[in-house]
């Protein structure tokens, strides 16, 4: 018999898809803040901003007008992290002495970056915007995912293996322009967090019987119940077993899919709803425009259309813990031995799912 | 012949302590930033400052005084992630479903949580401090891990196994308090980031014939020499091949020690000396007290003394990027792809290896 409080006693969570733990320390939310404190997030901005670089009809950094948009606008960055007109690289093996041939693991790296502007105007969010709108970014992402693989199946010296889609939001993670945007890099790795999912959920699947992890997990999750935020007929919003940041979610596909291209119209609908509730019940949280990134996770673009081995989903990663501007900084402990939280994701789930899916500006 | 430019063009370098890959963008570095500007650390606090939780004679929030100390002061972090008291955790094995088995891994987790003032002066920092001052420090850590590793072995009930020493400077580092501390968690488990170090240096080991992969890199590093910035006789700073933080270093041993009980009088002051040295051309890069987390990675505290299989290092995890207000975000490809980087290592270790060792508030 254990009297072991999970809200109140230090445990260690194993992360299957990342072998990674983290450790929960539910009481330590006692603890008095005399740290940071972030400015928080205006939502005042204008319709239009004549400074945006991302606004219509406005210059860019780099030359080009941006034309007048009416909904999503996907461009190349301007300055993209991965180039397609770069040399190979060639490891200088023939002098290489054996230490650095060990030690010293290189790849040259080739690939595209784009932008997409969700809306032309400058001042919505994505829980801001309407659900039409959010299906057409949802249908910007699909179309470059479609787009990528395409161009990687047809020309054999394409380099793009994987199609990182992200968001930014907020300057409290790293964003430059308060304009409504995502990014997604294009390149010639799978980059380190999806190459270990894809060899966490190999192994999985060859220790049981082939089935999918993730596909599993879902199944657990919704008959658990505890940590599930919301959902409608496609997805399910859950704060995962193994959460770090402090209300950080997954978007989980009911079905098995892999990649946007299993898309049809019924799913996109079904995950700007995701999308657009989510969020409201994020901004919600604390009554401000809540900062995170989030991205997807799909199949890599070589990827067979019946390989079944990677899942569909989204993970969304927000700092804040206690307010606006009291955030969860994950730095000596966390980088030098593990994640640690300071609520449980059961708790965290309990609030998010209490919170209203209309918008506190809209009330 | 390739015409590959590791200054201009994108590669990805792969991190064999952590089985990682960083994706370095050296072009990158050109963007304007209209993101966030971090507020610059304070250098004028007070010697003593009557609110401080951590100045001598001060009363903390849980209620004791602080005694009147003169050098380092060690007492238990009044809110720890981890304690000693609580219960046993054990899964509710008989009750579970194969799927909660497989899917929900938990631990309890029982520990101890240190905090080290560095000095009674409220406004000093490591790199500020006299040498015999920061070599107290070290004397601090090296005993904490001396005091552990003994009731860890005399006692059979005792849970610890691993001793994380870190420091978090600034308040950009999630630091609550600027007065000088670091902090020592010791708990029931090695944590993730240890973890996954043993394991990589035990498959290298395997892979070439007993081959220890610090003693190596070490090796290889001093004789390349492109990324060492500062060394004396017992230790060398290297910004490693594969630094994901802007101005990361790591700080190795030059002899195979594994854990600071090995230390004798000259490796602790060598230690201070690089730490002093290291601090100090930090500061001087912006001209500000530079942030960071640091800590150092040792042997767990069951290893046998002889057990060669681990090697002392210490991390600097830094975030400025550009000056003291701008700093690198490690958000949404970082999160979910890989850690990307804008300067190479090489062009960071020259940086860091042209800055004067004496700091600018004192000449
Ligand atoms: O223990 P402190 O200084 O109050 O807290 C700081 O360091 C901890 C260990 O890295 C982190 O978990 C906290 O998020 C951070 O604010
Ligand atoms: O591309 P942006 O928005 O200029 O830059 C932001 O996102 C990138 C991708 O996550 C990060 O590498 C940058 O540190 C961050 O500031």
């Amino acid at each position: 018999m254990s009297n072991f409080d999970f809200t109140d006693h230090s445990h260690r969570r194993y992360n299957p898809l990342s072998d990674t733990w983290v450790l929960v320390s539910p009481h330590r939310a006692k603890r008095p803040w005399q740290g940071a404190q972030e400015e928080e997030t205006k939502t005042d901005s204008p319709e239009y901003d004549d400074k945006c670089f991302l606004c219509p009809r406005n210059r860019r950094s780099t030359g080009p007008f941006n034309p007048d948009y009416k909904d999503t606008f996907v461009f190349p960055n301007d300055y993209p992290a991965v180039k397609l007109d770069q040399p190979e690289y060639h490891s200088p093996a023939s002098e290489d002495d054996d230490l650095t041939k060990r030690l010293f693991k290189t790849q040259g790296v080739r690939g595209n970056a784009y932008v997409i502007c969700f809306s032309p105007n400058h001042r919505l969010t994505l829980p801001r915007m309407d659900l039409p709108s959010i299906e057409k970014v949802v249908d910007s992402w699909q179309s470059l995912y479609v787009n990528m693989q395409a161009e990687s199946r047809e020309h054999k010296s394409s380099p793009y293996q994987y199609l990182q889609i992200f968001e930014n939001k907020g300057a409290q993670m790293g964003c430059s322009n308060p304009h409504p945007h995502g990014q997604a890099w294009c390149l010639e790795a799978i980059p380190t967090e999806v190459d270990h999912e894809l060899k966490s959920m190999g192994k999985y699947s060859r220790e049981h019987k082939g089935c999918n992890m993730l596909a599993d997990y879902v199944k657990l999750e919704l008959q658990k119940r505890e940590r599930v935020v919301l959902e409608n007929d496609s997805f399910v919003v859950v704060v995962p077993y193994w959460a770090v940041w402090p209300f950080e979610t997954m978007v989980l596909s009911k079905e098995h899919l892999i990649s946007l291209k299993q898309f049809g119209s019924k799913h996109k609908t079904d995950l700007a709803d995701i999308i657009k509730r989510l969020t409201t019940k994020y901004d919600n949280l604390f009554k401000t425009s809540f900062p995170y990134s989030m991205g997807i996770h799909q199949a890599p673009l070589n990827f067979a259309d019946d390989d079944q081995s990677y899942y569909f989903h989204m993970h969304f990663y927000p700092p804040l813990l206690r307010s606006a501007t009291v955030r969860k900084f994950l730095v000596g402990y966390e980088l030098l031995g593990e994640a640690q939280r300071d609520l449980t994701p059961e708790q965290a789930a309990d609030r998010l799912r209490d919170l209203s899916e209309v918008h506190y500006l809209e009330v």
